[in-house]
Parts: structure tokens; sequence; C-alpha cells
């Protein structure tokens, strides 16, 4: 019977353990969504809006994207994809139809991940748009 | 001592508890992460970069764009400063010097937000940058 106190102890413990091992933990979680982007770099490919160009969001979401994420690797936090609507002025034109953009932690890593897929990548380009686009390099600062 | 195996169980129940309540949460936490934007709008003020355009990245961050953000109050979802740094097409011209974004959950509540405090951002504009801004207004998809 000696051993029940130790065990209700030693359960004890491991419920403390399990509760503040929980706060920590959940701390470092909510850090990581505040500065997820902070400091990252930024490539974002915008597809320009002009009378008789086309794009075709539903092959640049589930064939393009996927395609150049994959080329990535572990370099690519995250990337993202936004559907033109209107110019913020009014009586302006849309100024893009489309923007792609790729998040990633070192700029030369992307570059030397897409350097041997350029053409692969371009060659893409005709299944979903007829524009060419400006591609910005960024650096997150909030 | 009966009431100890008693304490026993309790305790485990709650160790059991402890542990499975973490389970759900992380999901859950997980999934407001991924889907925090995907159907928000997003209006992005673009800076566009040319000869003699100067931005002043530190009234930008610290200024004005907490400004404009306090206009929208709970629309507001998250807003965004990047720095431009390059064009990602070698020997392009750098795009845009900067770009601020605001992620709202309501077009029409930010146009009303805005609209009746207009002219105090276009005057504040002269405090850091002499460049017309291009506004996109965008839906996001991913």
């Amino acid at each position: 019977m000696k051993f029940k106190p130790v065990l209700t102890l030693l359960l004890l413990n491991t419920c403390f353990a399990a509760f503040s091992q929980d706060r920590p933990a959940h701390k470092e979680h909510q850090h990581r969504i505040a500065s997820t982007e902070k400091g990252l770099v930024k490539i974002a490919v915008m597809y320009p809006y002009a009378e008789g160009k086309t794009f075709n969001m539903e092959y640049y979401e589930t064939k393009h994207m996927p395609m150049v994420a994959g080329f990535l690797g572990p370099n690519l936090v995250k990337y993202t994809i936004e559907k033109g609507v209107a110019s913020g002025i009014p009586n302006q034109p849309l100024p893009y139809m489309a923007i792609g953009t790729f998040y990633v932690k070192s700029l030369s890593e992307y570059q030397a991940a897409i350097a041997p897929n350029r053409e692969a990548i371009r060659a893409d380009f005709a299944n979903y748009t007829n524009t060419a686009p400006v591609i910005l390099v960024s650096e997150v600062v909030r």
C-alpha cells in the first residue's frame, strides 16, 4: 500500500508536466504565426491585364503553381494565389489579372532551384495565359 | 484507503483529458493558419519605382500604415508591408519600391471606412513618397 501515494505523486507530476509543457509550446506557436513572413523573401509573379489577355485560374492553381512549388523544396515557406478583381482607383483599368507569390527563406536557393527548371516553367505559361508576367523580388518588412 | 484508487483514476482521467484536449485545439489552430487569408479581399497599394522617385520606409511603417489600419476597425484581418528589392527578370528595372497590403473581410466596409478619411490619407503621401501608387483589389484564392 506504500506505493500508492508515490504513484499518486507520479501521476500528479505527469499532469503538471503535461500542462506546463503545453504553455511554452503554445507560445512558440503564436510566435511562429506572428513572425512567419517577416524577413522572408517574397517573389511575386504578376500577370498584367490588357484587352485580349487571358488567364486560366483553374490550371494555374491546380497545375502550374504546384509544379513550381515542387521545385523549391524546404526553402519554400508558403505560396499564395490571388485573382485580380479591380483597380482600387476609380476609372483605372485592372492592373493585374492574377498574382502568384512564393515566400522563401533564401533568394539564392530559390534562384538555384529555378535555374534548371526555367524552360519547363516558361513552356507551361502558354497553358494558362498569353500575358508576360512582371516579377517583383521583395523583402517582407511586416 | 479506499479513496486512493479512485483518486488515482481521477488523476489519470485528468491526464487523458489534458492530452486529448490538446489535440483538437492544435488541429483547429493549424486549420486557422491554413485558411486565414483564403476568401479575403486584399487591397495592395503598390508604389512604382522610377528614377528620382523616393520612398521613406520608416515613416510608412511607423506612421502611415498604422494610421490607415486604424481607420479599418475589425474588418481588417491583417496588413503587410514589403520593400521592393529587384525585378525577378534579369535586366529589368525594379517594378515597385514598396507594397502595403490590407487583408479585409468586406470590400464595401473597407470603402465605407476609407471614404471619410481619403483626404487625410492622400495628404500623408507627401510625408513618405513622391510616387503615385497603383492599387489592386484582389481575392485571395490560396
